[in-house]
């Protein structure tokens, strides 16, 4: 039934833009002609940062964000040597979290959440190297930020049972009303997260 | 108030990717963080592709369409060489026929519209070279398939016009109600351009 295709060069690019995660072919076909319609040096940056970026980000060897030494630059800062570690499940939390300007801390990036469905288990997250920072560090205070999926609450409860011996103080990011909603639009076990996490009001 | 940023390397990679069409920053970071934990050769397949593209492809001396020679596929095809040309705006039109199969002759890319509001005149577009190919090449038939907005109904009127002396048949591609569509749904217009359109049934 049908005819001709793109040029070869042309149906190659729209098919590696098609593997990027929420790229459907309609998008990369129209993200490729972008590319070819535009100056050549945009089309030389986008490649090379590609590149330059998959050449030399890697991840920090104490918390696993991305670094781009052999430490991250938050591991690293004199300020931040407090001793509390957020927990997070992916390295774009870290930056959620960074960009509220609110926590001063350090991370722990665990890449994942205990998921038995999925075959990740405790022995695939770097559980052991944050119980060793713990120890060594002096941590007193572990903010689980996991998400408030089911696995998320799973992995935050496996946490909470292994760091409990370790006598640091172990809290858990609230959960309730995102600011500016209408309550009327949130689901009943938002709702109910927020009645029963309800805090006194400190006039 | 913000903490830290993205390494370097990654923040530059998740700008370059905003500058595609229809990629806002959220996707932008989720199409960066994926490229990221691909394996590298993934990461490198796909900023070869850009710049393999960006080098290869070119357009048609004849036709305007991509091309990796001087001249396309399509203009270059032995069975082709029929004496219709299809006028398009874009190069995703001529794919978007192609993929039907049901048309056989040649086209005419014009890379846009003609669009008083941002200044694109007929100076700006290939009309002169449609003008010499359907003189020299005895072409019988000029079907006009630009848009049916109305840059491309006036795109239409104006090569109408312009191509009538040369004494081709000139056709405009139908316009009506789109197959699979429930008429309850489709716009006053289209409706009354599929009414103004109709065409006789045959037994």
């Amino acid at each position: 039934m049908s005819g001709q295709d793109y040029p070869k060069f042309l149906q190659n690019l729209i098919e590696e833009l098609s593997k990027l995660p929420t790229i459907g072919p309609k998008s990369a076909e129209r993200m490729a002609l972008s590319l070819l319609k535009a100056p050549k040096h945009r089309a030389q940056s986008l490649a090379e940062a590609i590149l330059k970026a998959r050449d030399h980000i890697r991840k920090c060897s104490i918390c696993n964000y991305f670094a781009e030494k052999d430490v991250c630059t938050i591991c690293d800062h004199k300020d931040r040597r407090d001793k509390v570690i957020c927990v997070v499940e992916y390295p774009q939390d870290v930056m959620a979290i960074e960009r509220t300007g609110r926590y001063k801390g350090l991370y722990h990036v665990l890449w994942g959440k205990l998921s038995p469905l999925e075959g990740i288990g405790p022995g695939d997250l770097p559980f052991k190297s944050l119980f060793s920072r713990i120890k060594q560090d002096g941590i007193k205070e572990i903010i689980i930020a996991t998400s408030s999926s089911r696995e998320g609450e799973t992995t935050a409860i496996y946490l909470k049972q292994l760091m409990s011996p370790l006598g640091a103080k172990i809290t858990r990011i609230a959960r309730g009303i995102p600011v500016g909603s209408n309550i009327g639009y949130i689901d009943q076990a938002t709702i109910s997260e927020a009645i029963t996490g309800r805090q006194e009001v400190i006039s």
